[in-house]
Order: structure tokens, then sequence, then C-alpha cells
């Protein structure tokens, strides 16, 4: 497209939920491109055990917690919701699709990397603040068993999963898969 | 969710291409609501006599246009592109898994309006401006057979539409059907 | 399977809505074999003009006629919805993972019978009583027209259909596809 | 729907096979209402260690084990085959797309509990008669291992698994997966 | 891919059913590049107007064809079926998923040369001989009106369409739309 | 068909990747058929730790292994690739629409003979080469972990997968399956 003087760049996520590591993440390529598509990937699944909340429900956490950041230009940002596609290899295409031209791609998941390397795109790797406990994969498991998982995120999520009933969710998803191992 | 003092809007459509019908209805639409949800529908599709532009391409005409238009608080708007379902009955269903809650739609098409009221939706019927001209219709049959459809729409839309070929595109793609038919 | 001394058939119909015409092929059927199975086919589509009703609606209009009808036996009938397949050549197939196992179909759509006859099924033709009133094209005609569609359904279609606001969706369709076309 | 003096229920199930823990709810449910919707999920799925059957041979094994009981009534019962959704949120809707309108859902299973809760409709818990034997996993598992997994199914579900050769499939299927793992 | 000695190219239709002019054009594309991918679009599709052949039918009327043209050597060639996407931004790369890497695309289709442009692909529009005869959509048309379709076809695809009914099935098909419209 | 003089056999496989088993298999396979059809299994997948290569690179690796050797007649075989179906009772169903008429199958999958088997299909199980050594699970082990992959696939094998940097993909692949099992 005509973007020459704004570079556009994608940073990728599924972002179950969101937490104060993505919102590090979306401050860290703010300062290096001029308009930022924040991809929620996996957008169709919710209610399983690695994406318990809906598309909706994320972008609301995301929109909620920006908004009341005052270090955060919400005019230089998208929220796009993407949902898989059953063939990998398209998926990247498919994302092409979805959002405006773009000449870089955040990400920290080497999958998502990988294919867009293989296309050709520039990829770049955020560097990661409290890598342990910034996990979305350790939100959601002190969500389902009791620990503290609010000092990892926005109090606009918080407030988002308990309207929601989110923990009650989480912990009826946990159960459920372990009661289909034994 | 927990919105009760400030109450989020619903604008359906297909917006191939955006025009100034549509900019007038999101701030007819930012004048009786907090937040508007402007809902890209149809968004798979695209190269078609009815939906020649992509999600992607859609996405940058609306928000180059908005972001040059004084008027309009960006921050107050979300654009979600959604796909259709092949399952009519589904569909406003999807579209609450895609977008926070809201409490309103807007939308002039009357198919629309059916599926949400037998919902029990509020729907509301914005009044349009130069329905005449001021449609997409009409602006991508003016784009095929070479009428003037610049004072249709937005100078970014103009922008962006010269900017991937689109009146090739479509000049393409009224020629294959016209050929079909034959 | 082991059906030997109770043969077993399907009637395949779209049933959009169902009236006395099926209402009479379902006899005819019950006095050819022991159990039928009424295949309610494009079972996904709803709120089209040629498939305003969904699935269970069309459901509920077939088993309560069947129910207050004396001459029916409800124990020797299933009723089973079945979506489309994308691919024509696998439809029947999907039928047989759908339904138990049959050895005749009754139908008079010559496409639906082309298609189990290139398998070697064997198909009957019933019957047809006052064809030109008694299709279910002549019958959302009527709906949408104002014309007297009540006397070619049963008296619990009418019920169905007045309950769930039937007309006012057919008209709002039959209206959409005319603003299409011109 | 104009269901006001006969309640109608959903049984939602998947019936790999069809077991007498299944038997048992099913005459509980028509103690507490009129009508009963015997839904057959996961439809489309057949061939897999946890979905050996097709929904056809499903419901030929539900319908004629009720045949033969003398407590239920066939007329106040219908079976309805669904296939999942790949969005885990649309399933509640699409049950609604197909079938008649309903007011209570029987399950022992949480998750669809809380799909249907999420929405606000009233869920029952059947009580569970033999709990460690009377249930599918157990008859599956049975099955695959030569244990004696007919002392828990209907004698019609025995005559139609035997029909079908099912011991034969389950144990390859345990088979394959078994040496996936490896 | 190590093509550097060997280009390879695609040519893109339908072959509902092949014809002599595709014959042509194979022979005219093998002059000028080493390998030539032959792919069978829309491979899905059968029992429809414009699709009445299974990709399988299609296939072997190419392969027959070819195998008795001593001016063809069928080591050069492969014949791949590909099936529409819902998405038409996708298609050309889901192409790329299903073929070797290739340097060129030969299509008379303008919609099909449109997308492979928008890549910035090379394509080559072969010259078109008996234009007016030499279609398929001639030849279904004299196919289903009793017309002199043999002429236009090689020998091997006329023994393909006699032993599997096709002429009865085009009709069929026909007479079907013929029906609809009314 | 009209296939009498010269039957026509399946061979089926996923090949990921084309290793010299395959290659055995192919040559038992047309000592027996005068035509072979080698069916490319779950086209669509690639990029994935059990199917990490696309359907275009495994049909090269094939078609290049096959035209450098000297025993075997590419024109007797066709390279078919053929996306998964969502239900595995239309799987054998969708291979018919997609390849000429068979008369028998060459798998060693046991699911494969199952399914073909229970449509009474003729299955012939060919002998396994080194049974240990030559599977494509072990393949991909040695790619991922560094072990000599290159004895037992052939040398066009090993020219593509080099060309496409395949072993940095497969070991992005485990590396990313190890993480989120943790």
């Amino acid at each position: 497209m005509y973007r020459i003087s704004k570079p556009r760049g994608l940073f990728v996520g599924r972002f179950q939920p969101f937490h104060l590591g993505h919102l590090a993440t979306i401050k860290f390529a703010l300062s290096h491109i001029e308009e930022l598509v924040v991809v929620i990937g996996s957008a169709q699944k919710s209610h399983e055990i690695r994406n318990p909340f809906t598309a909706g429900e994320r972008i609301q956490m995301i929109k909620d917690s920006l908004n009341e950041d005052s270090e955060v230009d919400l005019k230089r940002i998208l929220l796009i919701p993407i949902a898989d596609v059953d063939v990998h290899s398209l998926w990247t295409h498919q994302v092409d699709n979805f959002v405006p031209s773009y000449e870089v791609v955040f990400t920290n998941d080497m999958f998502t990397r990988l294919l867009f390397r293989e296309r050709g795109m520039k990829v770049v790797q955020p560097m990661l603040i409290q890598r342990e406990e910034l996990s979305a994969t350790e939100v959601r498991s002190r969500m389902a068993k009791g620990g503290d998982w609010k000092k990892l995120v926005s109090p606009q999520t918080i407030k988002i999963v308990e309207h929601i009933n989110g923990i009650e969710r989480i912990k009826t998803i946990f159960a459920k898969v372990s009661a289909t191992n034994y």
C-alpha cells in the first residue's frame, strides 16, 4: 500500500488472557513503528483449556487496558481477530487478507516466526520481561488452581474476567479435561 | 459485560467500498452511543462482483478516512472483520463471539435487521443521505463503467483504490461475470 | 444391518414448509415399508428465499402434524435433519452415515433420484396429488404475496408458522431478494 | 413456540454406544417432561477411539432399544443427530436450529452444562446408576479388551454391534492409536 | 525449488469435459516449458450444470487422451486436482501448496489471470483454436440438447462419457435447473 | 469404468517424506497391476510434527525419484493429492471422487484397510522391507535429532529437503511441540 512514511507492524498473539507482558510488547512495538495491528489469533476458539475466552472478550480486555494507559495512543492501534485456517501454510496469507499492509511482525512464538520467515517477512522477537511469570499459560494455571493471577494482568482485565464469571469457566474446563484423561 | 455508563453499539456493513454515506452513519451513531464497533461483514470475500475488496483493504479505507476526520474520535471506535457463517441463523451469535457486548445495532440492511430483531435486539435504522447516489452498489457500478465514483468516497479511499489498482480489478470481475452470463 | 423382515425406506425432502402433499407421501410410503426415515434436507439452511424455516421449525411442523393424524403410527417414523455437504457426489454417503440402513428411497426430486440411482439404489417416485397447488414453492409464494396458503398445509403447521412470525420473515426475505435484483 | 401445556426437554449425549445408563436417563426425563429430544452429539464422527459408531448406527441402537421397552412411549421422543461446530460458543445455538423449542436440558457432562448455563438455560443433572460400570468409556474399553460389555447394553444394541462387526472395528481403532503413541 | 534448467509451468482449467482445445493448449505449453502441471480446478464439484464430471472422471479423460497421443510425453506431465477455497484471494496460495514450484501460468480465464498477476506471476494466454466451437460450455450444451459433441473431444473422452452414462446425467441436471427457474 | 484389460490400483500414504520403503512398494504394486494411482493423503497438511511437508513438496519428491528410477514407468502412474475430510466414514468416497476407478488398494495402514474393507474393497498389504528403519516416523525423528536420515531416502528427496530448508523447519516444529508440552 502507500505506507512509506508510516511503517506498520503486526503483533500476533492469542491473548488468553491479555496480560502485562503483552502490554509491554505493545509499547515496545509502538516505539519502533507508526501503526500497530494487534492480531488476535485463534479468534474462533473459546471455552477450551488453552483458549478459554472468546475473541470479543479478549478484544474488550485489550481495548479497555490500552484506553486507561497514558503511554499508549489508541489511534495508532488496530485490533483484528483472525480465525485459524485448516491449512497451516495458508495462515499468513489469510492474515494478509484481513489486515492493511505491514512491514514487520512482532512475535515470540517460534512457529509463527517460521511461517512468516519462510515467506521472507521481517520478524522481530520482543524482549520478554519476567518470562517465568508473565505467560498466559501461567495466568490460566493460576486461575484454575486458585493462585494469584491478578498481579499478572491489568485492572481492566480483572474486571472483565470477573464480570463474565471467567474463573468458574476455567475451573470447569480444567476439571473436564482431567476427567477425560482418566 | 460491565458497560452501564458507556453504552456500545454495532454498525454492520460490508463497505465495498467505504463511502461518504457510511461516514455520515458513523457520525450519527457516535452521537447516540459512547463506543461504536464497526463490523466489516463478509470479511472473507474479495475479488467478487459484489465484494471486490479484501477485509484488510476495507479496514484501511475506514481507518485512514476516520483518521483525517476531525469530527471523529478514533478512540471510541473498533473495526472488527467478521466472516460469513454457512448457517444464517448462527450469524448474529458469531458476531457476539467476535465483539464486546453491545446494546444497539445500527443498520440499513433489512435482512440484518430481521436476524437481530428475531433475537430481541434493539435495531436503529440511520437516516440515509443522498440515497440514490450514496450506495456501494452505485460506487462499484461507476468504477466498472468509468463514471465519477470519486465524489462519493473520501480522499483516503481514493488513494487506496488507486494504490491497489482497484479499478482494473473491478473491470476484470465485471467483464468475467458478463462473459459467464452469455 | 439385520433388517430383513422390516424393510426401511427414506423419504427425502426439504419441507419448506411441510404441506399436505408431503403428508400424503408419508402415508403412501408407510403402506409399502415397515419403517420410514423422513430426511429433512438442507438442514443447516434457514432465512433464505427457498429455505425460510430452520430444521427445528420444520421438524416440529412434521412431528405435530403426524401426531394428530390417526392414520399415521409415529413409532414407525424417524425424523432426521441432514445438512448439505459441499460435494454433491458425497451427499448420499453422508445420508448413509446419519440414518439406519434402508432399502428404498422415495423422492420426487429428479436430482436426488439421479444421485441415488448412480449408486444402484432403488428409487420410488410417489404419485403426486394436486401437483399444481401442493408444492412448497407455491406455499411460500402465497405466504409472501398474501395468498391463501393455509388450505395447503395442516392446522399444526399453521400454528407454528404463526407462532414464529413466519409470514413476516418470508415477506422480509422476498423484499430483500427483490431489492438486490434491481 | 406454542408449547405451554407440554414442556419439552433435551437429553444431550454421544451414545458411543447407547447403554443401560442412557436408557434409565430417558425414563427419568420422561417422568418430568412431556416430550424428549434425544440429541445425538458429535454426529459427524465415527471410526475414532472415542467415537467408533456412526450417527445412523447409534440412532438404530436407540430406536430399537426404546421400541422393545414397554415403559417408553416412542411418540414422546425425537432422535436428532447434531454435528459439532468448529466454534464451541456457537454449539448451543446450532442445537437451537436443529430441534423444536425446549425448556430444560438433561445432561451429566459438565462442559455441556457450562455452555447451556452461560446462556441462562435450566440444566438438570440426572441421577447416575452404577456410575463406575455404566459409562460409554467403560463399554468401549471392554469391547476393545475382550471384557463383558454385553451386560451393560440392551439386547438390541448387542445385535447391531454384532451385525456391523463393531468389535473388530473398535479393536482396529484401539490398535492403531496404540501404534501411533509409540 | 532447485528447478533452474527445467522450467515448470501450470495449465489451469476445469476440463468439464476435456476437449480438443485443451489438448492443443497442452501441446503448446509443452513446447515452451520442460514440465507441465495440469491443474484440475473446482475438483470437489460434480453433478452441477457447469461442473457435471467428478475430478476422477476428468483425470481419466485427460490421462487416457494423452496416453494415446504420440506427440505428448506423459513423463513431462502432472495432473493435480485442486478444490476451490472459500476465499478467492487464498486460491493461488492453495495452488502453491499442492503443486511443485513453477515459473509460468497458462490460462485463458481472465479471472485466474487477475489473481496470479496481482501476485506478480508471469501469465501466458495460449492462442485459442476454433474458439466458437472448442469451449467446454459448447460441449456441455450439445450434450444436453442432442448436438454433435463427439467431434469436439478425443475418442477416449467419448468412451468415458458413455461408460458413466454422462449424457443422461447432464440431461437430468439441465432439466432440473430449468424446472427451478420457472 | 471401462477398465477390464488394465486393472488399476491405489497406493495410499502420506509420504512425510517419501522414502525407500515407499519406492519398493510402488515397484511391488506395478508388478501386479497395470496402472497405479499414488494417493498423497492429508494433502492439506504441512508444518506439523507428523506432516512437515506440503503436498507439492511431497509430489516433487515422488516425481523426481521415480523419474530417475529405470525400473519405473512413469506413464503407468498418477500422483493425486487428497485432503482429509472431517468425517472419517466419507473419506473413501472422497477418494472415489478424485481418482479414476480402481480394483485394489495397497496400504500398510490398518485404519485405511478397515475403511476400505468395510466397503467390500480388496486390500493388499505389501511386504515391508527393513521395517524398523524404513518408516517415515523414523525419518522425521532422525531429521529432528541430527541422525542419518539420508540413507533412508532417495537422492532426489535429499535435494528437495535441502532446497526448502526442511531440516530447520522440522527442528522448529519439534521444538515447539516440546515447549507446548511443558
